[in-house]
C-alpha cells in the first residue's frame, strides 16, 4: 500500500495564496427567484466565469506552481479532452513550462483547438488501439515530464478547495453546500474548506443519476467503479472516485444525491432565463439537487457551486432553446 | 420653457445610498481574450446580472424611493413593454406602493407576465386606436399617480449613474467608457459619474446603426427624432433623446458611435462563448463599438457597460446558436 499525501485546509490556504492574481476571484450571485423557490437564501459561486470557463484552472495552477526546478524544465503531461486539458494548458503557459495534453483521436475539434490555443502541445491517440496510460508513462520516462491527473492529486484537490473558501469568506457561514461530483476533486476540496470555515455546514455531493458511482461508494464505504454513464453531464462521466478524494468525501460529506438529465436541462434553463448565465450540464448538478429539497432547506443559508460553463453554443441552444419560455 | 432639474454627480451619490441593499452590486468581469483582441485592459460592468436583468432597476428604484407620502399612497404609472416596466413593477413592490404599467396590446405575453409577476397592475391599450399619453394623463389625474418615464427624468438618470460609479470605484480610473444609448438615461448618468471619478475618461455612447438619432443630435446640437428603427437592439429603439439627457450627453460625451446588427450578434456570441453570459442585443452595443477601435484603445483601460440580458431563450438560440462555433 502506498502512502497518500492527504491534503488539509492548510493546503487550501496555501493554494489560495498561490493562485491569487492568476485565477479570477469569481463572483457570488444571488437570485430572488431561486430564494423564493427554495424558501432559503441561496448563494451561487460562479466558476463558469473562472479562467478557461471552469474551476479546473484552480487545481491545475496550484499543482504546476508547486513544481520544482527540474519538473518545470521537463514540463507537465495530462490526459483529458475536457476542462482539465484547457486548465493545464493555460496554467503551464502562464508559468512558462512545457505541457503535453494527450487526447483521444475523436475529441471534438473545438476542444483540441481551445487546448492548443492556450499553448499546450496536443498528442492524439487512438482510444480503441492504444493505451493512454502507456503513452503517458512513456512521455514521463523519456522526457521526465510530471503527470497531473484531473482530480486524484493532493495539490489539485487543495486548489479546487479555494472556490468554496472564497464563497464562505465572502458571504459568511452556510448551513448547506451543494457541489457537483465527478472524480471528487471539487467536492473533496470544498469539504476541506467548508469544514474549516463553517463547521456546522452540511456538504452534499451531487452526481448524474445515470452514473451514481459516488453515491454507491459513499454508502458502501469502498470505491465502486461503473461503466461510462450516459448523461449530458460530460464533466461527471468519471468511472470512480480517487484514492485521494474518496477518504475526504467519506469522512466530511453528509450525503450524495443524484439528478436526472431532465433536471439538469431545467436548471440550465433557469440559469439562462433568470440569471443570464450559461452553465454546462455538469455545472447545474448542485442546484438541480437543491431544488428537490425545499422542505429540508427552508430558512437556511445555502451555497451552490457552479462548476463551469463550457458547452458548444449550438448544443446549448439545442438543449435550452426549444423548451417552454 | 419649463425649468429642468439638472441632475449632478451629488445626485448619483445620493442614489447610490438609496439603492444600497436593494439593487445588486453587479460584478465586473474581465476576459483575457477581450484584452488580447483590443490590446487593452477591458472591464465589463455586468448589469445583465442586475435585478430584473437590466440596469433599469437602479433608476426606477431611485425615483420611487424619493416619492413623498402623498405620491406613495397614490402610486406610480409607467408606459413600457420592456425593462423599464419590470423595473418599476419590482421597485414599487419592494417599496410597498401601487404601480400601473401601461403596455401595448401586442406586447409579448412573456413580458406582460413578468411585469405582473413583479407585482404591478398591467393596463393594455390598443396602440393603433388609443393614445397612451391620454391614458397616462387620465390615470395621473383620476388617481393622482405619478408618471415615471423610462429615461427622461433626473432621478432616473441619477440612479442609472450608479453603475458607472460602482465600476470606477472598483477598478480605478478608466481611459475610455463605452455605454449603449437609447433615450440616454444610462449614458447621461454614466457621464456624470465618470466625469467626477475619472475626469480624463473619454465617454462614448453607442447606438444601433439603423437608429442613429443620438449621433445626429450630438453632432447637430439639437434633438433629432427618427422613425422606429429596424434593429435587433429593442432596448435602443427610442425615437429621440430626452430634454434632460441630451444636455448632459452633449456636454460630457466625447462621441457617439453606431454598430450594426451583425456586429451585435457577433458580440452576443463572444459573450456567450468566452464569458458564459447571456447579453441582450442592446447590451452588446458598447463592446461592439470598442472592437472597431483597436488602434485608438491600445494600451488603455477601457470600461464597457453591459446594460442587460433580457432576451427570450428561443430568440437567443436562434441568433447565436446557428453560427460558427
Amino acid at each position: 500500500m502506498t502512502t497518500l499525501r492527504v491534503p488539509t485546509y492548510e493546503d487550501v490556504v496555501a493554494a489560495a495564496a498561490r493562485i491569487d492574481g492568476h485565477a479570477h476571484r469569481t463572483p457570488v450571485l444571488t437570485s430572488r427567484t431561486a430564494d423564493a423557490e427554495l424558501g432559503a437564501r441561496v448563494f451561487f459561486k460562479c466558476e463558469n466565469f473562472q479562467r478557461i470557463g471552469a474551476f479546473k484552472f484552480r487545481g491545475a495552477y496550484n499543482a504546476l506552481a508547486r513544481f520544482d526546478e527540474r519538473q518545470r524544465r521537463a514540463g507537465v503531461v495530462a490526459f483529458s479532452s475536457g476542462n482539465h486539458a484547457q486548465a493545464i494548458s493555460l496554467a503551464a503557459t502562464l508559468l512558462g513550462l512545457p505541457a503535453v495534453i494527450v487526447m483521444p483521436h475523436d475529441a471534438p475539434a473545438a476542444k483540441v483547438a481551445a487546448t492548443k490555443g492556450y499553448g499546450a502541445t496536443v498528442v492524439v491517440y487512438d482510444r480503441y488501439r492504444e493505451d493512454r496510460e502507456a503513452i503517458g508513462k512513456k512521455l514521463a520516462e523519456e522526457r521526465g515530464m510530471t503527470l497531473i491527473p484531473p482530480y486524484d492529486h493532493p495539490d489539485v484537490i487543495a486548489g479546487q478547495g479555494t472556490a468554496a473558501k472564497e464563497l464562505i469568506e465572502e458571504v459568511g457561514a452556510l448551513d448547506a453546500l451543494f457541489v457537483c461530483l465527478g472524480g471528487g476533486g471539487l467536492l473533496a476540496g470544498s469539504a476541506l474548506a467548508a469544514r474549516a470555515l463553517a463547521p456546522a455546514c452540511k456538504i452534499f455531493g451531487v452526481e448524474p443519476e445515470a452514473g451514481n458511482d459516488g453515491q454507491q461508494s459513499f454508502r458502501s464505504g469502498r470505491i465502486v467503479s461503473i461503466e461510462t454513464p450516459r448523461t449530458i453531464a460530460d464533466g461527471a462521466q468519471t468511472l470512480h472516485l480517487g484514492e485521494h478524494t474518496f477518504p475526504i468525501i467519506r469522512s466530511e460529506v453528509a450525503d450524495i444525491f443524484t439528478a436526472t438529465d431532465a433536471e439538469l436541462v431545467a436548471a440550465m434553463r433557469f440559469f439562462a432565463e433568470r440569471m443570464k448565465m450559461i452553465v454546462e450540464p455538469t455545472g447545474t448538478l448542485g442546484f438541480a439537487a437543491a431544488r428537490r429539497m425545499r422542505v429540508e432547506l427552508a430558512g437556511q443559508r445555502v451555497g451552490i457551486l457552479i462548476s463551469g460553463g463550457n458547452i458548444d453554443l449550438s448544443r446549448f441552444a439545442e438543449l435550452v432553446g426549444a423548451g417552454p419560455g
